[in-house]
């Protein structure tokens, strides 16, 4: 009865810490160190390295320690039929949101256009641009959908969302399903991109949505480098159609400095930044789900095989 | 019977258009043009040029055409017993909020930090900021330090005030009086200086106020140029007392190339451009004090000349 912890970005330790902090009696281990491999039931995996799961002849859970959990679907080695798991959490969300906001403005308020003035010692006012102008069109209204649309929404943004599903809340304009998309996109002035990653949504950031955006639209992904087909953005930045896009996620991370987005005057970079799983606030529902596996009762957060997240 | 209107920024055909749509019976004119003087009753002022006052013998009342006066009482020429009125408007004080709030999160999401990483093709991300761990400190709480401390409440950020009198704001600490300075500047994070230019508060923001300030403050004036001892904040930049500024605001504008604040990489400068005046929305009260002129009714949004704003 154990947990394995199996990531590659160097946060093993505060993983560890945090875990065995909350429950000192569950034995934790790093899959870099000797372990029981036959005594893991629990894997608390992030980007693992594919076929990492392979000796772990007893698991019962794959328990995915962020939002997405498109790389444990792309393991083609691991144990799919176990129960997956992935995180829902209300800091993560706040963080999202935060990122997204502040680079809604940053754009909006023109504050990277001043930047680049500023190097160049250019005083140039440009037209003042209001919040309550321009709509904000989310792309997937899950869990860090939502709590980015209320906040825009108390902030004066004018919001809609498009999902899979109808979601209900006051004051967002709900689009629906394929049948919608067109309508939700020529309505939208800033376009954020919240999709789990799946079979479906790979590469739907392409020449074809974008030309559906009004002429002069801003794309932001923070999403999956997955969603966007690299090309077809710059090409859309490079003909005028789009004004700027704010990425967060690219297909490789870090991206190789080969890469045209890093010296591409439109587009705003950040290194996989907009919200980062909190330990502290993510520990107690992996334990929560550690001691329902155990107990034998259904878990939390339960990943859909069919839908892919 | 006619008011005149005096400023030198290429704005005067907007607002002259403004004002004739609203009411065409009054006679609208730019000072540039051929007009009888005697006629003028009042003078809607912005940056007007010293002594642009003087040749209106029946002058009634100098209204400023934005929030700050500061201006026409550096004007020594201008009939200062005249009443003087200035602009309060809620569109103006919601720009100003969202012009803020950008700097904030551009600052606190490292937003400027990463525009330079992306420059020099580096990625690297740095340790995550939340709003809820930043006390914004708000100098000077009038209508538009109001507005922005009840959007920044609503966004999730701690906030406290100080001004010269107490303001009541749920859940916002105020602090008041030359008294509670220290206090308030001690616990502030982020300091936003939205205080009116009067001989109390020229070159408010100065090295012994930034040393009362935590180490690794932000620093953001948005009101007057003359507010800021240029050199002092220099100075607490350089030797990392302060961890940088947002500047809208100059003692000249547009800033001399020639001024250290450009190139500074801790600087990050907009042009004058936080909240400008919109015509459609401030129209009405120039219009509605005009008329209360006619009727020698009590005016709206009258200066104090005591107070000077």
């Amino acid at each position: 009865m154990a947990i394995v912890i199996i990531r590659q970005d160097g946060k093993i330790p505060e993983w560890k810490e945090a875990l065995s902090a909350a429950s000192p009696s569950i034995p934790i281990y790093s899959y870099l160190e000797e372990h029981p491999k036959e005594a893991i039931e629990m894997a608390l995996v992030w980007k693992h390295p594919p076929g990492a799961l392979r000796p772990y002849k007893n698991l019962k859970c794959i328990s995915g320690s962020g939002a997405g959990v498109d790389f444990i679907f792309n393991d083609k080695e691991a144990p799919l039929h176990l129960p997956i798991t992935r995180v829902v959490d209300q800091v993560l969300a706040k963080d999202m949101s935060e990122h997204v906001i502040g680079v809604i403005l940053a754009y909006l308020k023109n504050l990277y256009t001043y930047k680049v003035d500023q190097a160049n010692k250019v005083w140039r006012p440009l037209p003042y641009r209001r919040m309550g102008d321009y709509t904000i069109g989310i792309l997937g209204m899950g869990a860090l959908g939502v709590v980015l649309a209320k906040d825009l929404l108390h902030f004066g943004f004018p919001v809609q969302g498009w999902s899979n599903s109808e979601k209900d809340i006051e004051t967002v304009k709900s689009f629906v399903g394929k049948n919608e998309l067109s309508g939700f996109l020529s309505t939208t002035q800033v376009l954020v991109c919240l999709l789990p990653l799946t079979e479906n949504t790979t590469g739907i950031l392409n020449k074809a949505l974008f030309q559906q955006l009004p002429k002069g639209a801003f794309v932001i992904n923070v999403a999956r480098g997955g969603h966007l087909v690299d090309e077809d953005l710059l090409e859309m930045l490079d003909n005028g159609h789009l004004s700027g896009a704010g990425l967060d996620v690219y297909h490789q991370e870090p991206l190789p400095v080969s890469h045209p987005f890093w010296a591409h005057p439109k587009i705003h970079m950040t290194p996989h930044y907009a919200s980062v799983s909190d330990t502290r606030s993510v520990v107690p529902q992996i334990l929560e789900n550690y001691k329902r596996l155990q107990a034998g009762e259904p878990l939390l957060n339960l990943v859909s095989k069919e839908r892919g997240y």
